[in-house]
């Protein structure tokens, strides 16, 4: 069963990890506008918004039709998420902040980091345009969702964020120069990317800022 | 001359609607930007974003160069809901809360999630892609107005707004599965969505938030 | 040697606004995320956010690519504006409002504003689409950081700055419509947005508001 299941996996990995990001962004999105008393449809928006900003500007950016308006399965998962988040909200206090949603959170980060290195990579575009749209596509989301709930998007200087996704990409990047395929460079870029938040979110890591720098080298 | 007039509705319904779209909805976004005193560029700019961006995003979304920068018809449709702003500021108090301005903007709500409908068939998208793309349409202009004037996009939840470019979406798609022609699915579309937006105006409609479940479910 | 300059000047004038504009709005847009103590990932990612936003979405627009993804040599120039902003940081105090950083940016805004004209130009849109082009792509990337920083756009209604990119983009076509050179065009508008920008920043120009209108009419 492992075998097929990794037969699966490394057979079409842009399905897999579509298909994990959409869940777990929905949930987390969902979350975030649960907390701030949002009605159904906001919460719902929310949710969906952030499962799907990203991989629309992914492929607004390589001028191709979003996929979630053409596959009618895209919303159901991102509905699906939604019903997540708000059956978790019953079940739990406090759901925006739960180990579930962080994990969830990391999760859907390294999935969309990957779909963007991907499909950046298929549209042949620069080195560092693979690790752009790896990067908008898994922050996008989280940002247009904080820009909906009219929080400033924490992503870019709170916590050791975005920065994951970054490292995702350049690894994407480098297994495909190193000549990996390409299911094996997915592989790598969503274990990269999972891995170093979630050390991020347990060792409380923190990029320095210029007047840091400063300090430090007073 | 009725006849004559239902000729040329049925004839363009996307031409009939786009037209009454971007007059109601410069009028709204400029009205918005007048009472934040807003210079007169601001107020030009925000009451054409407000007019433009709803359709520019559909444009983009199905990758097609938006409209409104090859028709210089648009433009001026556009200044003129900026002009009548203008000219109902200096008759009326308060002109963004007047009846005028929340009837227009209902009418600017129902031209665009029709105009959505239509594009969103004519480019072949799935069921959730006509009513994604017929709220975006409708809801685009005034989410982008409301962050240009730092506001939080209040459309998802302050009122029953958004919804009413969602049923708008469904009862398009709905006529046209049930094979009404693209006319009549555009009619019906138009008067559901400002039909259901002055019913929660008048009524003062809200959809739940988890919270009040909660408190009802006690 | 003037005259080399200049005949790589009139030979490419999209190379080298595009260069002029992608250094200058790196360096201010850190500038500001220094001034908000963003961390080194935040600091670059609102300088490259400023510097490619306006041209990414202007190429959005006309439905290509954008070329900060395509060529390699972009993200460099942006990457010398970061480093600039941080090394001007570490020399001056309060960078963000020094004469360097606000001649920076009228040289940013001027430069993109010719880049809009002359991609808009190419691609066959109307009068109106040149100059609304040439303005989106002058202060697309000022909104974006701004929006970054969770400050309004301060761009609509602080001061004379819009304006200068609408008047260069009206420059472009009205040069264009008298049968100006394509280079021509460019440095005609290039000469109207930066001369009217710093002009409007040393004698503290402003745009009249509604309110002042009606105060002026008593």
């Amino acid at each position: 069963v492992t075998q097929d299941v990794l037969a699966v996996l490394f057979g079409d990995p842009f399905a897999v990890m579509n298909t994990i990001g959409l869940v777990a962004f929905a949930l987390v999105g969902s979350s975030k506008a649960i907390r701030e008393e949002f009605d159904l449809l906001g919460i719902t928006i929310v949710g969906l918004a952030m499962a799907f900003a990203g991989g629309a500007t992914r492929d607004l950016l390589v001028t191709r039709v979003p996929l979630a308006l053409q596959s009618p399965v895209e919303i159901g998962l991102g509905l699906l998420g939604v019903g997540l988040a708000i059956t978790l909200n019953v079940v739990l206090t406090s759901p925006e902040t739960h180990p579930i949603t962080l994990v969830a959170d990391a999760i859907g980060l390294a999935a969309f980091a990957t779909t963007g290195g991907i499909v950046a990579t298929e549209a042949g575009v620069s080195a560092f345009g693979i690790v752009a749209i790896a990067t908008i596509n898994a922050v996008g989301g989280g940002a247009l969702a904080d820009i909906l709930l009219d929080r400033a998007p924490f992503i870019l200087f709170e916590d050791f964020y975005a920065s994951c996704a970054v490292l995702g990409g350049i690894a994407y990047w480098a297994a495909g120069a190193f000549g990996a395929a390409g299911s094996t460079a997915a592989v790598v870029c969503a274990v990269v990317t999972v891995g170093t938040r979630l050390v991020a979110v347990v060792y409380d890591w923190h990029l320095p800022t210029v007047q840091t720098l400063g300090r430090l080298s007073e």
